[in-house]
């Protein structure tokens, strides 16, 4: 049921890049369809990214708002960003944690991976959980600006209910830990 | 705590459609950062989309495979499709549900919405249940190659758990339709 199946496949016949050297890399391929007809497929090549559920102390949950110019709103976001070249996900999500926080954590784990766009993107965005946190400085450059504050799980889950928080990489992220958490509930008492 | 902060604003001094007429439209903005600095903001627009949880009488899911061509790769996915010029959300999703199932349904429940995809995207997507499934005709076109296939939600949270369903989307409405149901189980009966 769940192996690829030959007759789904759309292969590539010819590949050129739109655009590149800037934050987004555009490609658009002339594709061989099933059916035996050709298409074309146009899509943002993208390194990957680490999200993290990072639990403090108290349990809470650390959370960031963050203006984002697609959509000129401010977001409520969990800590993440960009894989750096050839970087493994599990640095990407420390990397980030304590450029954006200043935090690191004692204790890591994998929640399972997600692709967000697989109509129009390559990228797969790698989930956390980081408990023991120890706090210390950040390193936000000064052109990233952003708000750091806390909530308890379940608040976060009770502002994905309400619609305040909207973004899929961080309801999915805090659904993956909630359920992770219900099954290790050791690891709540150690944030 | 969750209001807009002015100093958290992105202003628009020039904005380049780079890319357009094809399935993507690729805009580059020149921006005012808060910091008082000028920066560059690459991102797709998005005419939105629509995502259903369709529960057939035995209370499984619908769910397609499809090939996405950005990942090379057969996803399980729900029925999902993007909103039509000036289409409301939920006909998108109904028009979606028939033309690539041929089922339509008696019951519509509104799950929340997500943006997928932040930092380079408008994208929204709305979730949606569908309840009392009917049985038609579906209206897929030749070059729309898909499988149809139907799991129990528990099943469907078992290959989310394993990995086997990673598209962001998909994931995020199980979870969204799971809350909902645990709370109006007699939808289930419904189904």
């Amino acid at each position: 049921m769940l192996t690829t199946l030959n007759d789904l496949t759309e292969s590539c016949i010819t590949t050129e890049t739109i655009r590149s050297g800037g934050m987004l890399t555009l490609k658009v391929d002339q594709v061989a369809l099933p059916s035996g007809r050709t298409g074309q497929r146009e899509y943002v090549v993208h390194p990957g990214a680490s999200v993290v559920v990072a639990l403090l102390p108290n349990g809470h949950v650390l959370l960031e708002k963050q203006f984002r110019y697609p959509l000129h709103q401010v977001f409520i976001e969990l800590p993440a960003g960009k894989i750096d070249a050839s970087e493994p996900p599990l640095l990407t999500a420390q990397r980030e944690l304590l450029e954006e926080t200043g935090y690191s954590a004692k204790e890591w784990v994998a929640l399972g991976r997600q692709h967000p766009c697989i109509g129009y993107s390559d990228e797969v965005i790698h989930m956390y959980l980081a408990v023991g946190l120890m706090a210390g400085q950040h390193k936000r450059d000064e052109d990233e600006a952003l708000e750091l504050f806390d909530l308890s799980l379940s608040d976060c889950l009770g502002l994905i209910k309400s619609g305040q928080i909207s973004d899929g990489k961080t309801m999915l992220a805090l659904f993956m830990a909630e359920r992770y958490l219900a099954e290790h509930p050791h690891l709540l008492a150690a944030g």
